[in-house]
């Protein structure tokens, strides 16, 4: 596989998109990045389910899920290693202006990506956060929904190079909320808390596998408000996403940590298979 | 002219973008609309003056304005009466991820589009506003910037049919922002008033085109913080962008306007082409 992205739109193989297609227009459309582990998607059905409840949010139709696992499949094929398979959902094409046919069909755009190689001590040792100065707004219509609206991640992630491996990000009250590409988790006295997503944020696949994963084995996974003062007195704080797992968070600022005891038992939980084994 | 939008991409004809473009991935760009009348661009050079200035607000890097205006002048030589042209600049193409190259050049996205025909009562008696649910979030980074992350105006303009000629947008703390696709201002003893920008909405021209032609006629305009409960009071309200000029407000829920002096001077003022001569 080259470093080029193979894609398809609507099942046909192409590397361009039409120019009437609201996803460039207005960026109305919804995404999800998948990790496939030898020619496997991992959660697919999971994360299907997750993408097409967040089209169903913004009421964009006229999606086969059949059809778009055809289109996965083709992809698949020749995939080996790790790769990401990322799935853009858009309202399809219409005239110009806000104003969208309710019948229009999605466009669906699948693309698979080549994962650059992470140095194993992100998973064993942890990374460093940026404490970003792009602050996220509020608004319930769109928290949670893992939307093609991304300029304040955008933004985010350009305040900082490669020396930090994530920005966390705060909403305009200064409470925390996430990584730019990533949900963040808070350990204290035996619990575990991540932001509340009620009103800014993204809620990732990761998020629900770590929350189902706790309640099996007896962790509470907590959604709280936690502001940016309050981040010192956590014993552990770690960061999810579909493609990495867990990262335990090494440092915020000043602020550092080691890998924790629970970081850790989730690391092994959510059997990702990233994670390097033995850590 | 046929129906379908004439485009170029980066000087070439095409009616498609690549799937690596920003644009399209993230909504990482900034658009203007333009009216076109007898082939010639309505204030192109200050529009063009907001265009890269929203651009530059978000850092997109490598645009030419020598080249995008011989783009323009490509595209207008079959324009006759009356079209939109739309420009869109993105942040170009880059890799899967947030993380931009701060060298990479823009992508140019010019399009010419056909306009529908609009009553002329429209100009003279005014229209009618809905009075939306869907909210303006609260960003100051990114407030005033016609950017391509759309997904509010979107939801917010689909909640009404034709029976409505705009909706009126609140942010979430239901002070009223704009129009869907307008500026919006509200007229009380003699002194008008358009909604703060500092937070939500975005800065069209014709705001900028109104507050000019107000001052030279030593007529005040002023930006203030407006609660829908506070548009009852206002003795004229009315609707601004760069393809209708000027409309008067005739209703927003069961409230009533007639096109007032203040509102039918400015119309006059502004030297729109669009607008009705004798109104």
């Amino acid at each position: 596989m080259n470093n080029h992205p193979r894609s398809l739109v609507n099942g046909t193989p192409a590397d361009k998109i039409s120019l009437t297609d609201r996803g460039i227009q207005y960026g109305d459309g919804v995404f999800r990045t998948m990790l496939v582990a030898d020619g496997q998607v991992v959660d697919m059905a999971a994360q299907l389910d997750k993408l097409y409840a967040d089209a169903n949010r913004l009421g964009i139709k006229g999606i086969s899920p059949e059809t778009l696992r055809d289109d996965i499949h083709k992809l698949l094929d020749q995939c080996q290693g790790f790769s990401a398979l990322k799935i853009i959902l858009t309202r399809g094409n219409s005239n110009r202006g806000y104003v969208y046919d309710p019948k229009a069909d999605a466009t669906r755009i699948v693309s698979i990506f080549e994962l650059s190689d992470v140095p194993n001590s992100y998973w064993t040792k942890g990374v460093d956060l940026f404490v970003c100065t792009t602050r996220l707004g509020k608004n319930a219509a769109l928290s949670g929904i893992k939307h093609l609206n991304r300029l304040e991640q955008v933004l985010a992630r350009n305040e900082f190079g490669n020396e930090f491996q994530e920005g966390l990000m705060l909403d305009t009250d200064n409470q925390v909320i996430s990584g730019t590409m990533s949900n963040i988790y808070f350990v204290s006295n035996g619990s575990i808390t991540t932001p509340s997503l009620e009103l800014s944020g993204v809620r990732g696949f990761m998020l629900d596998k770590i929350q189902t994963c706790a309640g099996e084995s007896g962790l509470s996974l907590n959604t709280g408000h936690i502001h940016l003062q309050q981040i010192d007195a956590a014993e552990e704080v770690f960061v999810s996403n579909s493609l990495i797992g867990i990262w335990p968070v090494r440092s915020i600022g000043q602020k550092q940590w080691r890998r924790g005891p629970l970081t850790s038992k989730l690391q092994h939980l959510i059997q990702h298979p990233r994670i390097p084994e033995n850590t």
